[in-house]
């Protein structure tokens, strides 16, 4: 489909490329206790994919206890799910969601990024290069229903789908905030941030690594719409129907219109990005750094 | 003019390629029941032109029953029009608006995009380039007063004027609802949304193809301001005034350094992008939903 | 440093060619009565440097009467002085101010651009672009504390800086009123006022020269905060101290990603952008219109 051209990597080769599958029950389904009959849970152990054929929508859940941090085998079994959802007429959309309470995601998992091999910073930077290409360039209707705080790589998920709905509770921050880790957004998060709130809004919040309450998230732009925490989902959906009342075809080519030429920003120097990232990241300075937040972290929790 | 250097086809060339513009009113002037005396009116059968020689300023009002769709005469007497006042030194600024009742514009004629021949689709195409790239990079001060119903086309005609009054009536609805009828906005027209109320903004209204009311028009950006429907010329007028306080060849130059760049990407690609509309408006499943469309409002009207 | 990339022409060229720095006050530093015991400013004739070490903070003060208009001496004391603090490692952020009443900076020195050399204009120009460049990819965190009317070239300096508070005094004007001179910002300036309010916003106030009170200011975003004339170097301190709480490096590496793409604009089109500027201001039209406005402000003063 045109709207993928950007994408040149499959995520069969995501697979190939050494990120183990533990449980394979990426073409499983399992019965879904509490939901109605005939209606089955699949996806892979990290990702819960709650189908609503009738309504051609699917419920993509994280559940990567305890924070959702984007390791690797979270990325690859996200894009296997928005891979196989993208390619099965049955569905037309899909609300992204946390599982776990509290948290939508906590955005890159650091401890992929500490301490290993050049190879390895390559390959990660790949699976979330991947991962952001597809959920931007969905031909999905995507809403993100953000039920929980979505810091840094969380908030870049959030950014890559079409209509944001948040939480309104004060843990429910969201927002770039990898400077205050002494690390630096991609320049495709930069992109995503100047395309949803404006230049100015996202050089401010990009350099001083701001997390937003619900209120000043919404204030800014970065979400859509702000509900109580026990609405979200219902929010999402209603949102979603709005979506769907437009033929997919006009909506699928207005999408690509308006985000292939920042998605192929990336896509045409993907390696370069990596190349860049992992020499980044590989420097003395950073991995002091991002032992010592480990370590911290590692304290507290 | 430096600001014309996008436009490569004169007007006297669309009327080469066939469009016959009945009356031959063009050159003709008539006097203007109501008006003044001395003031004239002139113009052509569906494009009436009011103009104030002393303020330096013409009324264009389009008078093509019921809606104002732009059909290629309506277009192409549109262009001469304003190629015309822009080359008359009488004349700093126009005002655009409707001699019709609840409707700026319906947008495009769609008669003429509906079993037509691949010559027919790329004419009207080359005529509906032209009035964009001639009204968005005008040396005359712009100003649309929108008195009526301005979807789709109407809706780009308003944003290509220097400023938008709006009427404040539940009627007077503006937005690029091109989705909804299963058809989808040129870049260029994604190019003046952008600009206009941001990339994010323009995102969300160009897929869902919304026509917002008044004060949501107002809130977004997409019009300037808002007022009781029969104040909407006058307060353009009065908008007119501040504009003609800046000296003409300042303006005129910062105009073009605003726009010239978003005018070139269409100007320096205008073939490919004929070919582009020509190509998706012939296919089967357009021409279905277009017939389809039209035959509901047939059954309505 | 690679955010200084974009900067070809270090300062001491722009001595060389031929501005005369009067009182060779540039090395030396002078004891600052109403400071503290150990603080001492330094700087030049036009440009005061509070240094305050332990906070790595310097406060810049134009003192270049009546108006702190951009003469060529000023432009290269600023160019100067940034370039000093910005390779000293004791200073992390300044506060870029007026030490003038009721006038921060009242933008280009006109008599630098009327009856002069087109040689003149030349290097009045590579001034400015200089001091442009510097100001808007310093490593420093910069905070405009905005204490007076500051049109035109005075605008182009705050919208430089990482942030900007403006004083809440009907007098404190602040925005792009080129036009109503009769010229033109360059496109740079044209760039920074696009990143800083937005397409619309710029285009409205480029072309109307729109000088901004305090409360319009604010709201289309030209400023970051409006608060009362007392409060502004306090509160821009305050600002400073919430930049300062992020890692320098990840901060300056995130400015520049923002930054350099609008620097790089000039950067790589110097001598062209100086050629059009010298061509445009030596039109007998734009000398007479300078010429009027002159005598208009002498008959004034």
């Amino acid at each position: 489909m045109a709207l993928m051209a950007g994408l040149r990597v499959p995520a069969r080769a995501l697979l190939r490329s050494g990120c183990w599958l533990r449980g394979a029950a990426l073409a499983g389904a399992e019965a879904a206790a509490g939901l109605g009959a005939g209606v089955r849970r699949f996806g892979s152990q990290r990702v819960l994919v709650e189908p609503d054929p009738a309504a051609g929508v699917a419920v993509v859940k994280l559940k990567s206890p305890p924070v959702n941090s984007l390791s690797l085998e979270l990325l690859t079994e996200l894009v296997i799910s928005l891979e196989k959802l993208d390619n099965d007429k049955t569905f037309r959309g899909i609300v992204l969601t946390s599982d776990l309470c509290g948290v939508f995601s906590a955005g890159l998992d650091l401890t992929e990024l500490c301490g290993r091999s050049p190879a390895h910073y390559a390959e990660y930077w790949r699976a979330l290069q991947e991962l952001w290409l597809r959920l931007y360039l969905s031909g999905l209707v995507s809403v993100a229903a953000v039920n929980g705080a979505s810091p840094a790589g969380g908030c870049l998920l959030c950014l890559s789908c079409d209509y944001r709905v948040l939480a309104d509770s004060p843990s429910c921050v969201i927002g770039p905030n990898e400077t205050r880790l002494g690390i630096v957004a991609p320049f495709w998060f930069k992109d995503c941030m100047v395309n949803t709130v404006g230049h100015r809004a996202a050089e401010q919040a990009l350099q001083l690594g701001t997390l937003f309450p619900p209120a000043e998230a919404l204030r800014v732009g970065l979400v859509d719409q702000v509900v109580p925490e026990d609405q979200v989902q219902s929010t999402a959906l209603a949102a979603m129907a709005r979506w769907l009342a437009i033929p997919d075809h006009a909506r699928q080519l207005t999408k690509s219109m308006m985000r292939k030429p920042t998605a192929d920003r990336l896509a045409k120097h993907r390696e370069a990005d990596v190349q860049s990232f992992v020499s980044f990241v590989s420097r003395d300075s950073i991995q002091k750094a991002l032992q010592t937040y480990l370590e911290k972290l590692k304290q507290k929790g």
